[in-house]
């Protein structure tokens, strides 16, 4: 006990003590988070891998970021933002498509019947997303994505969706890429989705965004890229080390995720033998944002929190840790 | 006639005048090319597209160019560089696993018999591909490349096959990349493969390289990759614009190619409704490469050619417009 105790205060003393020094001498590159040992420990970190004296310096090509995006960077309560996309594509489709209004599971997603569509588990939302993205060519779908981001808003907040990213995350990235990281999105939501708007809010080359996807084709009468319907890549748990391995070709050093959904890849990153920074969001704000931990049998960040806190991986308390959570919440 | 001859005097007084007063003002970013029209074409392009008062304008984030490899960064001939690892991957196997020396078409690789191998055409060399690329991890396979491509040393020349890298392509990447382009690989050849070293050789990040890819899948027992026997996707004609859709999402606005391989994403960039350039090597030099032209039958550069230089594409004739090929050729 006293050890802790100990320990707590020497933890407090020296977060106050370095964050302190520090803000007298620089600009505070997080100035969203609070000066708690969270905060401590992502600069601690970065300014260690990039002091070439350190023993844990860590050359610019392989400093890779990989960052989970829903309920990492943006809200995903109480239903990922893709899901209205296509519940509100699958309405409009149903406009030339009479029988969809009939068809399990669309007929739910056109009547807003979420209780009923959600028997259809994860298989339901798999085969409504890959109807309501396909059948059109790259343009077209990045015209619509792009066109209904642009007034979509949260059911619950009355925000546009972008305006429900992460303050503090957003300066994370900017961070990190200061500090010559590469942040890469790796995201269940589907790719090219994303690529559509988040390339612009985030300031994530479209190329640096990795996600599920759909089978494309180049159709050489039109000169398009045609968009199947066929899922290709469902980038969840295990796929996403793999979706890493392919689309980058080395091992993050940092991870950010918030879900069992991104327990892999930091495992996978655990593993690669170099310092490495794990970093866990948890939900704990009912007031601002979401607490996952009120009814934890309903989330899927258990596991992971778990691991996390075992194994000292970095712990975002987001009611502690950040001073706001949207950027619309700054003075 | 009378036309043409003025039109041949007005190019030349025009490119040496323009490419003489730049070589007065600034340093040649392309020294190893020839003062002709094919480097004032590609400079007045870069200089075009990036200067904000042109009608062309093309923002930073748009400024994306592909690059074929084989026969485009550096040579192809008498068999493209990595089936000489394939080669020399399937004798190293062979030494565990006495079947292969009885077994097509492994046998004809192991010894040496390319007539009987040709036999089975593309086919069998995917077939001896995926051999000879999986069962491993993807650090164990990246240490295999790269132990291999240390000492690898191309049959005709003597060479390292790393020095057979096109010097006056590497200032051609360097310019680019100074004019705030992005340029990636596009390659039949396995990404994997090309990974392990040419990130390094051509200083182009590993996750702009994109090739032809095994199945790979994470191991959550050893959380390592794990390459499996089976081609995912084979990176030529067709594919290339659908790859460059899946990994970069943009259009290209440079493509360079040197073969009916690179011709749909010539097609792909001259669609897009940009200024693009379309840059074709056509391999001309026998006496310091290879020259493709004299059996065309044999070749496969034929069409793209044909339509290159009938839409007024670049078209690189090797033997005029390059004062070296190989870097060793330089003083």
């Amino acid at each position: 006990m006293k050890t802790v105790v100990l320990f707590l205060i020497s933890s407090f003393l020296l977060t106050s003590c370095t964050v302190e020094n520090q803000s007298s001498n620089k600009i505070d590159p997080l100035p969203s988070w609070n000066q708690t040992s969270t905060k401590l420990s992502i600069i601690n970190y970065v300014e260690d891998i990039t002091n070439t004296e350190s023993e844990n310096f860590i050359a610019i090509e392989d400093r890779i970021a990989t960052f989970d995006n829903d309920g990492t960077l943006w809200a995903e309560k109480s239903l990922p933002f893709q899901i209205y996309f296509i519940f509100d594509r699958i309405k409009e489709m149903a406009k030339n498509d009479e029988s969809l209004k009939t068809t399990e599971p669309y007929m739910y997603a056109i009547n807003g019947d979420i209780k009923s569509l959600m028997k259809f588990g994860m298989e339901g939302v798999l085969q409504m997303a890959v109807k309501a993205q396909s059948g059109n060519t790259g343009d077209e779908f990045d015209d619509m994505v792009k066109e209904w981001i642009k007034t979509a808003k949260h059911p619950e907040t009355g925000k546009l969706f972008t305006e429900m990213k992460y303050q503090p995350m957003m300066e994370l990235i900017k961070y990190l890429e200061a500090n010559e990281f590469k942040v890469f999105i790796v995201s269940g939501g589907t790719r090219d989705f994303m690529r559509s708007f988040l390339s612009e809010i985030y300031g994530i080359p479209e190329y640096r965004i990795i996600g599920s996807r759909l089978k494309v084709v180049y159709n050489e009468e039109t000169r398009k890229i045609d968009r199947l319907p066929e899922l290709e890549f469902n980038n969840d748990k295990e796929a996403k080390p793999a979706a890493i391995y392919s689309a980058i070709g080395k091992i993050p050093v940092i991870v950010a995720g918030n879900s069992d959904g991104d327990f892999q890849m930091m495992q996978y990153a655990e593993a690669s033998g170099k310092p490495f920074l794990n970093i866990l969001v948890n939900h704990t704000d009912a007031k601002r944002e979401y607490n996952y931990n009120s009814n934890p049998k309903q989330e899927t960040h258990v596991e992971c929190l778990k691991t996390a806190l075992k194994n000292k991986w970095t712990v975002v308390d987001m009611k502690k840790d950040w001073k706001v959570v949207y950027p619309f919440e700054m003075k």
